[in-house]
């Protein structure tokens, strides 16, 4: 008997998670045993609510369109499930005839991935369960890379880039970019990427890798103004204290119980202007940084598709309780392959930055990670004009 | 004998500004009048330490990529010049056989230009000034618009739509997108623009040109999420209270010494979560919003070469003391003309929002805002996958 598919999204959108939908509804038209694909409107609540919409016959160009559409067109949300839920969610599952089940998320959703798995299995339910690796954050364990990461890192670079053009241009204050990234620092290191001939646009990096240091912080700051007029500064949403404490934070805290971080940047430029009398600009993006679909890297959108088609051929020849793996094969030419790991080795987990790749002054990217993170974000800038060498031969 | 031309740009960078600077250095290769261009590095500044640039024999390449490099490629400042400083830069026009000037700014560097240009007049000094209209803010009096502002209402638009794609997708928060705009409201009113499907994506939109009420401002919310539970408001940084005093400022002057806004919209979030118990979320992606390259208008580009074109061709034919103006012809096809006003027409002056193009609630825009801006901000967006039709029917 065939079987349908239901897909849910989970956490935070990324600027490709509605590719990798994509690529799960276009592999599932080729496989026999699949009947339907169901997307579960706003993640697994939708699941609990029995809100689904019909994937399978929906309009082409609305399909089409995911390619390229930020954030999630089925919805996502962030609530975990508790040990009450798992019944319920068996019982909505054998009344729609679900065979499989798709969790497109980070390691709290494959932990719940893995949980379905584990209750179907006592329940004596036939069901195939698999994982999409998503998040901006990069921190999935037992994966080179995650999907999302790709074009949040490009949106970071491109944006340090212009926005050290501004801060040359007009260099009245030292300016500090914050970017998402509560726990790891793969997303403030993109900054590193960002390069006008060959020189840094972010001249100090600051990720929640290492704790924050007062001290460290106004004399790496003293050092650069004693030598530049102009200072970009890049920091992660998630510095903090040496005791854990966030620089700053929303206010409230996340489904999960995690404080929201936030206002990190203009924490420090607030130190800047109190303690050492220097204008200080803080620009906080925020969720513009995985919501702008001009940023998608190219890169990161085929694999979200590869990743979605892997999935479900992996499921329909019989792989189940498994997350798609991304295997870096080279770095240029840039290549990879798919492969997948268990539920339960990625689940809870969270790969940070590698401490080896923070320079010694911490405050700045080593090399590995810019052979890393390079060929993930897509195409090469374009070049932009710069009169530098005009500029010091004057006339 | 030929003459020399400098150009100083004035006030902040825009997405543009250089691309009027390619106009002009393109259109003074023609005139024979015209011996050398110069760069002044940092504007007047640059004039003031004999820091200039020549542009004549500058390498291709870096002149034909001034089109699309965002901020200003021979810098900007913020000095105004004290009425000491203008016979300094008397004598460096004539040491540097300087016969023309243009000023890229905003209306100070309009005054600053005209100012120039008496100076010179008493001083029996023959020297065209024409200034060439540059600001996001779109604040310049007799000219339809401004170069500049059609790239940056492009950004507030396209942020705006994906955000709220991302507001949609995981509606726990309300958000609140603070845009630049110190007086005037011209910047956050673009997000208006910003529609999926002929939906609005912001539903509250408040312009400084309305004193901000904080129990409007509470009742509008509580109305709204009475209805929906995604909401995406956008607010100019420079709203104020009915007495003047900003929402919320960075704590610091500019050169001009008007105090710099920021974290509006943070302040309005706080007011939510402290007083209404809403959590919501506050982005700010600041000098983003004028530095990002991807988000040019071509529209803003095209209108930027040619006004730096029009400069110099009416300095040519005998014009002085005049700031290029743009004259609108017809929305839909859109077709605009060049002219030229009196500098000191436009100096010190402000062109703030239409009050008739702020909706009765003050909390939205009109149509006829929609008609003016649209045209501005380049090509259409491309269309989004959209299921909430599919949402609500359900399976």
């Amino acid at each position: 008997m065939r079987k349908n598919l239901i897909i849910a999204h989970g956490g935070g959108p990324t600027a490709v998670i509605n590719a990798s939908l994509y690529g799960v509804i276009k592999e599932a038209e080729k496989v026999n045993s699949i009947e339907r694909v169901y997307g579960a409107v706003h993640g697994i609540e939708g699941v609990l609510n029995e809100h689904f919409i019909d994937l399978t016959n929906a309009d082409a160009d609305n399909i089409d369109m995911l390619t390229y559409t930020p954030a999630s067109a089925i919805g996502s949300c962030r609530r975990k499930l508790t040990e009450e839920d798992y019944p319920v969610v068996m019982d909505i599952f054998k009344r729609h005839n679900i065979g499989y089940f798709i969790y497109n998320g980070g390691n709290d959703s494959m932990d719940t991935c893995d949980k379905v798995n584990r209750v179907a299995r006592e329940a004596g339910m036939k069901l195939y369960t698999f994982g999409i690796p998503k998040t901006i954050d990069n921190d999935l364990a037992h994966t080179d890379h995650c999907p999302g990461f790709g074009s949040a890192a490009r949106f970071v670079a491109s944006v340090t880039r212009d926005l050290w053009c501004e801060v040359k241009a007009l260099p009245i204050y030292v300016t500090i970019l914050e970017t998402m990234g509560r726990n790891a620092g793969w997303l403030a290191a993109a900054a590193s990427l960002a390069k006008i001939n060959d020189r840094p646009c972010a001249q100090l990096i600051y990720l929640p890798e290492t704790a924050f240091d007062k001290d460290r912080f106004f004399s790496d700051v003293s050092n650069r103004l004693s030598r530049q007029k102009e200072l970009l500064i890049v920091v992660s949403e998630g510095l903090a204290y040496p005791d854990g404490k966030l620089l700053a934070d929303t206010g409230f805290v996340d489904g999960f119980g995690h404080p929201v971080p936030g206002g990190t940047a203009q924490a420090m430029a607030r130190m800047l202007l109190d303690d050492m009398n220097i204008k200080t600009r803080a620009e906080r993006p925020g969720l513009i940084g995985r919501a702008l679909s001009l940023l998608q890297s190219t890169v990161d959108r085929d694999e979200a598709i590869a990743c979605g088609r892997y999935a479900v051929k992996a499921m329909a020849e019989g792989k189940t309780d498994r997350m798609v793996s991304i295997v870096r094969q080279s770095n240029d030419p840039y290549a990879y392959s798919l492969e997948d790991v268990p539920l339960s080795a990625v689940a809870n987990h969270e790969k940070t930055f590698p401490l080896e790749w923070i320079t010694e002054n911490k405050a700045g990217i080593t090399k590995e990670f810019e052979e890393y993170c390079k060929p993930l974000i897509g195409e090469d800038f374009p070049a932009y004009s710069d009169f530098d060498s005009y500029y010091k031969a004057g006339l």
